[in-house]
């Protein structure tokens, strides 16, 4: 592992960048920069000006992506600020082109006050048709994109939303090849940060088909202190928001007492959470996606050792790989398509069944496409732009 | 000229976007996408969370450009508001990549207050290595651009220094074609806006070499009220500035006036505001230098009807032309290069000395080298680099 990483330094250091930005025109005559430039340049400008409607018409905001970091939770490496945050933003961006042939470009805030934020991607949306923000910790994160739904462009948490999206799919194909009914499976999420509140809001309306509105009755989601529920007196308010759509029956104990009999154990939080013992103790042929990363809350084998039929994590090395690169460059391309002002909960869902359904021979350890098939985004593209214009 | 702009309108529709981003690394298999994305990406992170200055090693910032617009001041069109400005911007981006191989990016910013304008910039710096401002009004734009000094980035308002070094470049080899000491010579600057301030202090410091810092003695900034001179009482601080560098005789009157016995008429104003018969009482063999877009101050016939010797415009139609583009991709390459963090009045002045020294055949109709010569750009690279070092 040290020699992959010492790899991955030196590729880096050749690279200098892993993006770069392209022309798409020539400059090779005095016609091509009078074209390109001054005076041409006036014409599509003017237009513009009377319509800005037609700036998705005339240049890059057609496909152009901000991918926006304040850099305070960058992996599992935490607060390391903005300037180390680059390499992660600019990996994104190679996948936006990719996955989806998506201009993304990385913008690593030097502030990290939510109001600041908020007000930057305000002043720079002009140019941008979506911004993925990326690796801002939790609650902040839920201000900042909430604040800027209003801005004329889809603004999406990736480690929110995109992560609900590819987990909501691999349980739906979990639940197939189980012959199992998602709705009446008893889920608990364990991590209440942006990743685990994210899920819960997505499992309350999963449904058959997008157009059909069921939740799943029975989710339960715990913090560092165990069940989240109406009698703690610790809870902030987006945790106390999450009490509106789980732990129904108002259940309180610990991670391991929750899982005694549940379905699916969801982790969003840290290594080495709960042992084959715990799982165990889960409904028989449990599912458990293990997402943290690198060391997830339960190795595969461990967990399969505790009876799980359906183990996940987010490891390229295990069966199962939950990633969100399954995700987000399909569901900008498809927003980006369809000229959408925001990603709803609709397109979110719409993805995710998309996602589900463009898995190949569905199997025990194959409840999600393999993170390379190029065949995937352009499938959930055309399902969030169509959930797009049903708006 | 019409079918010239409904083309142009076409051209940018049939690109929706100029330039584009390009991964430069292959995505083919699990191996590409640890080493570009998680797990990978964690180790540069690191060194660079222990060593900002690593971000220059190990990221695009090391190549990475943002031209910056509030749209305030667009080509000829005025106050058209960010959207309308993308076309310019993405154009700009093009020049950078096609004659300095910069990874430029556009940001078209929705506001026009200073104060937001700068703490957006300071908040976007991290994963850029400088920044073009471009398209700001006067005198918005020397506000901005003064207060981001400090950024650790080269900030860099092209519409003030990158026409001020071409102008001085022209300037230059105008002299040197008459014969004549720049230094000895009669300026008259017409407009006193971005361009006309830069230049006058551009000439503060013309020399015979980048390091003799010797100035034009004779130089007077008109406005829309003629000369600027010690007794108005309208002027502005920008313009009372002026002051100490130009009319050290503290002459009034009109640029009719201003222009009896000059040398040199330099035109940063618009259309058509001076004669053949305002030429004709300049000195013998004047330098005529109208830059106005894209009517110029006097048509290049009129001036030499006049009697002017060298006579330049802005125009790809007319010899001599003053285009930016000889001046900023190698100005921000010499800058990248040696990880400047600003770009001074010496770096300035050595890039206006190498695009003089640049020109091949200098005659009365080629003061300039062609504006798609592309063995400019890397000449001024290595003077600029070579000027930053100094420091």
């Amino acid at each position: 592992m040290t020699d992959f990483f010492e790899r991955s330094l030196i590729v880096h250091e050749q690279l200098r960048g892993k993006i770069g930005v392209v022309g798409k025109m020539p400059v090779a005559n005095r016609d091509d920069l009078s074209l390109a430039y001054t005076p041409g340049v006036a014409r599509p400008c003017e237009v513009i000006a009377n319509d800005q409607s037609k700036a998705r018409e005339l240049t890059i905001k057609r496909n152009s992506v901000a991918v926006v970091t304040d850099g305070s939770a960058v992996l599992g490496l935490g607060n390391i600020g903005p300037h180390a945050a680059i390499p992660v933003m600019e990996g994104k961006a190679l996948l936006f082109k990719e996955f989806a042939n998506i201009d993304a470009w990385p913008l690593c805030l030097d502030t990290q006050d939510v109001d600041e934020i908020v007000a930057t991607v305000r002043r720079i949306a002009p140019v941008f048709g979506g911004v993925n923000l990326e690796d801002i910790s939790a609650p902040r994160c839920f201000a900042v994109e909430q604040q800027l739904q209003d801005i004329g462009i889809p603004v999406f948490h990736d480690d929110q939303h995109g992560t609900a999206i590819v987990l909501l799919a691999a349980l739906l194909n979990a639940a197939k090849v189980l012959g199992r009914d998602i709705t009446q499976m008893k889920v608990v999420i364990n991590g209440a940060g942006a990743a685990g509140t994210a899920i819960a809001r997505l499992l309350r309306c999963v449904g058959h088909s997008p157009n059909v509105c069921i939740p799943v009755e029975d989710v339960i989601v715990c913090d560092t202190k165990g069940a989240i529920h109406s009698g703690r007196k610790d809870l902030v308010d987006y945790k106390r928001e999450l009490l509106k759509y789980t732990n129904r029956t108002n259940r309180s104990g610990s991670l391991q007492e929750m899982l005694v009999g549940a379905d699916v154990f969801i982790g969003v939080s840290k290594g080495n959470i709960i042992s084959a013992d715990d799982v165990s103790k889960m409904a028989k042929d449990s599912i458990v996606l293990a997402m943290a990363n690198p060391v997830p809350e339960i190795m595969p084998d461990e967990a399969r050792r505790g009876g799980a039929a359906v183990v996940g994590t987010g490891r390229s090395d295990f069966p199962n790989q939950i990633n969100n690169v399954l995700a987000f460059p399909g569901i900008f391309r498809g927003a980006l398509d369809a000229c959408a002002t925001s990603i709803t909960e609709e397109m979110k869902l719409a993805a995710a069944h998309a996602l589900a359904d463009a898995t190949v021979d569905l199997s025990l350890e194959r409840v999600l496409p393999d993170p390379l098939d190029r065949s995937v985004a352009p499938r959930i593209a055309a399902a969030v732009a169509e959930a797009a214009k049903v708006e």
